[in-house]
């Protein structure tokens, strides 16, 4: 079994090749570093069209680098040969609302009327992160994780598509916080600059301690609480309307594209 | 009856009002000069999806700025309290891929399951042009215009929808071509970069003076022809597999949105 680091060296290609053969089960941190990693959320047809808007109407939760044709779980154009119903370290399960179980193949599960879309994912900008010297504390070990919270900031609706955006919060140190708001806002396909910085309770969020997804981090002296959109805000939103079925990765199991987080002409 | 000039000077919602009250017709041209102005197509909801798909998947033709909820004329997130049947100097009609009647209201022809796409268009750089001091031929009177062309630049094709990339043609100064596409670059929804330079037969266009929409404009000595991505393509595409209904802005009477052209993060 390969580690994380030796992950982080190979091509994304190759990095979708050993978790396809079952080589790796863990999140998909710091894998094909430099390589943009995306949000999985698949549905049947009925609900594409509208939920294609919504993706659209939400960039900064759920900016959209796919979405793949009908029936086919090729993403043609950002992993030509990829399969997205065995490339991705693991997935997880709803109906009707409620997340039933968590996978790492779904060939059964895949329909002829299935629409998969590919949204941005902050885990993409994690190299740049490194090269620039940030030291986030999310970064620092394997097991470490933003804090994510349901905000009172809404969505943009779209059919039966609403609800307020998810947010991640990551701890900043004061003085890197212009220098990280800069450095963001150049990657629009990873939710962009934060949505917010400083009082949680502007934001609908009442109590930092109570985390709804991820982990809990504490905000040492001379930090801030930093807020980015999130792309949970799918899960979140597909629950509240009780959508009878949808299958995304599991949190953290994002799949790995070819594109460069480099370009930004993709 | 306002000039050309002072439409330039007054707000988007200003002139989608003159518009909408009969007071303007001509085309889009330097009207609320810094707002991004759209493409607009509009299809019934059985194409939507794959239309959808198709131009998000060739974003430097068609850009996506929105996609209306459908059987509603409102872009409520571009442009809220517009109408998309009646504020567009002109509009026209396909049916089976035939253009059959150029209109300057659709109200008639607005259908419960209509869709409307708006993206990108070219128009939208000219006040950044002409701050810049780019003098670009088809900004020096109101009757210029760039030439158009069918490329042999295929589109990444969505369900029915494929076909090649239309692209439009600026003679550029030399001198000037490295500064154009720095400035054209960062306007990723006005088509940004050019796609070619250079000689036309590398993009399949055998005669520059046989255009196939737009205006003649002569290459004069120290000139380069430079080609970008051209809106047209939709409707090229449409008519090619012959559509059954198509409506979209008359070619360079577009629709003019809230968005500023210099905010990026829209």
């Amino acid at each position: 079994m390969l580690t994380r680091s030796e992950l982080g060296n190979l091509e994304a290609r190759a990095v979708r090749q050993i978790i396809r053969e079952g080589g790796w089960t863990g999140t998909s941190k710091r894998l094909a570093l430099g390589r943009e990693q995306a949000n999985i959320v698949i549905l049947r047809e009925e609900y594409a069209l509208d939920f294609f808007r919504f993706c659209h109407r939400n960039p900064k939760p759920l900016f959209l680098i796919e979405v793949t044709d009908t029936g086919d779980p090729e993403p043609k154009i950002c992993a030509p040969g990829a399969d997205l119903r065995t490339d991705l370290p693991a997935y997880r399960l709803y109906r009707d609302g409620e997340a039933v179980e968590d996978l790492t193949d779904i060939k059964h599960l895949w329909r002829d009327d299935h629409v998969a879309f590919l949204t941005g994912c902050n885990l993409s900008v994690d190299q740049v992160m490194i090269e620039n010297r940030i030291p986030l504390p999310h970064l620092i070990d394997d097991e470490a994780w933003p804090s994510q919270y349901i905000s009172n900031i809404s969505c943009q609706p779209a059919g039966i598509f609403k609800g307020p955006q998810v947010v991640s919060m990551r701890p900043i140190p004061e003085k890197l916080l212009i220098k990280v708001i800069e450095i963001t806002s150049r990657y629009p396909r990873s939710h962009g600059a934060p949505l917010h910085v400083g009082d949680p309770f502007a934001i609908g969020i009442d109590d930092l301690n109570e985390v709804d997804w991820g982990k809990l981090n504490k905000i040492g002296e001379g930090f801030l609480p930093v807020f980015w959109a999130c792309g949970i805000t799918a899960q979140a939103v597909a629950c509240e309307i009780k959508i009878p079925e949808m299958i995304t990765h599991k949190p953290g199991h994002m799949f790995v594209t070819d594109i460069a987080v480099a370009d930004p002409t993709k």
